[in-house]
């Protein structure tokens, strides 16, 4: 087991309460009153989840998406947010950084409601917090419950952000706005609510597609099968890096997508027709669940091998 | 102004919701169905806020505990907390940290619900943040909320932690007990929910007794006066360092009590004798509010000039 892998199986012994959900999902929920309050906690650590040379702003940004992100896909919306911010040494960071979170809080429409600052020890990198608070108006599909002949389907564009990074790191020439899906990412709040109550699974796409969707399938003991040729790409990756198998495996396990990835039923094709035609989001239909165990990966019809990594490993 | 000074001042700006409680506090408060629900972020920094040394369970606790101190002095019980860990290279210290966690979850009855790890660039010092959610049966103090004539009292023993640390540093030679008053420390939840409805402002000492009594008296916009011979300290704080002027004065710009300190009308005094006749705690009275603005400090009755420093100034 790689360390985060054996420091969560231990913490599982420590987190019994049935509002933990095992820490399985990436969120838990405390049921208020017969209300579903939904709670998560995400940190960022510059050098590991943001470059040194980040603007400041977009840090911010990113820090805010990720947890919101979190709530998109247990169908919550935002009802706060606790900020854990450790001090730069000088202020121009700070600075940029509050502008950034400013517009973060007004854009997803979640209030900043308190939370800590430290002054870190010189030369420490930054450890950014965010804690969200969120409520879901009905059921909430966590990512364990998908079944046998689901659907998988994933929203938005795949792989825009992991061509933005690249970007950033001076690798790729493209359109700036895939260096925006990579600092400013968008998750679709308003969509998670839509899908939540008809979606028997669902999570955000963040350490990359087919990693992400092998634990959505490992959590609900299936088998799944993924068509790569279905995974949505943009124009504008396309005219970054390709539409070639290579290039739509670098999307698959790029991560950082923080789009949502749900199964749903195919009984449900009308109702989920009927919210993307509401919803300026793009759903694509990208595999499907069979009995069995482990991830399958198709081209075009003929099965092919899954790659050594399958998207980001924490602690690995 | 310090740089957290400035940041929490330009965090105002953004943190505008009312559940913020115009971060004044330590906890913010959001109603759900009538019912009251906290919510405090608190980390903790090898180096600033813990020492290398400190044995990894001592950590956890302590981790746990300044985020309960935070419910306490809001009267709420637990319902949940969110870790935020960045993990170590080497597991020991991991393993060491999760037996801490298991027992402070227990002690508190604070249910871990979920949250974070991160991997930590090698040789960062270790940044842990928790999330502690609870809820409050009635109204809750702020820390504005002081009346002049008001009386102000404290819980348990101050100084403690301050000889405690002292200790753990090989400065000082003492009862084993204040080096665990420093490591483990005990806020007082239950009696924080019985002071909460009598209490006109209640906060948690947590950076210097005097400090944040100073605090209190600020954001209630009222002079306070101290008797420095009236702050309680223990048989053990006197062993180890005296009963004199400079050792209480010590004692009450330490820090790490995790005691609470409220204010209370002296028409309540019944009330509150109840309550200290209840449980195993001592509470003081240390002070008075009045009209007017400042904090004045006496000793058996003669005023003595403020020290230099009052507590624990963050980012100063």
């Amino acid at each position: 087991m790689t360390g985060e892998t054996s420091f969560i199986s231990s913490l599982r012994a420590i987190a019994s309460h049935p509002a933990a959900r095992g820490l399985i999902d990436d969120a838990a929920v405390l049921e208020v009153e017969g209300r579903r309050i939904v709670l998560t906690h995400d940190m960022i650590v510059e050098g590991v989840h943001f470059l040194s040379d980040d603007p400041a702003a977009d840090v911010a940004w990113k820090l805010v998406a990720v947890n919101i992100s979190d709530l998109a896909a247990k169908g919550a919306r935002p009802l706060g947010l606790l900020l854990g911010y450790s001090l730069s040494t000088t202020s121009a960071w700070d600075e940029a950084f509050l502008a950034g979170l400013g517009e973060a809080v007004r854009a997803f429409e979640a209030p900043l409601l308190g939370g800590d600052t430290v002054a870190a020890p010189p030369g420490a990198p930054r450890y950014l917090g965010l804690t969200a608070i969120g409520e879901a108006a009905g059921p909430i599909p966590c990512r364990a419950g998908a079944k046998a002949g689901d659907a998988l389907w994933v929203s938005g564009w795949i792989g825009d952000a992991g061509a933005g990074l690249r970007i950033a790191l001076g690798d790729l020439h493209g359109d700036p706005a895939l260096l925006a899906r990579y600092r400013r990412p968008q998750p679709p709040l308003e969509l998670g609510r839509q899908l939540a109550p008809l979606a028997s699974a669902m999570m955000d796409v963040s350490d990359g597609l087919l990693i992400d969707a092998a634990r959505m399938a490992d959590a609900s003991r299936l088998a799944l099968h993924i068509d790569l040729a279905a995974v949505p790409i943009s124009d504008a990756f396309v005219a970054a890096v390709g539409d070639t198998q290579a290039s739509r495996l670098d999307a698959a396990i790029a991560g950082d997508d923080y789009e949502l990835l749900f199964a749903v039923s195919p009984s449900e094709d009308q109702r989920l027709g009927a919210i993307a035609a509401s919803l300026p989001v793009q759903l694509t239909r990208i595999g499907h669940f069979e009995a069995g165990s482990g991830l399958r990966l198709a081209w075009q019809g003929a099965a092919i091998p899954l790659p050594p990594r399958l998207g980001y490993e924490h602690g690995a």
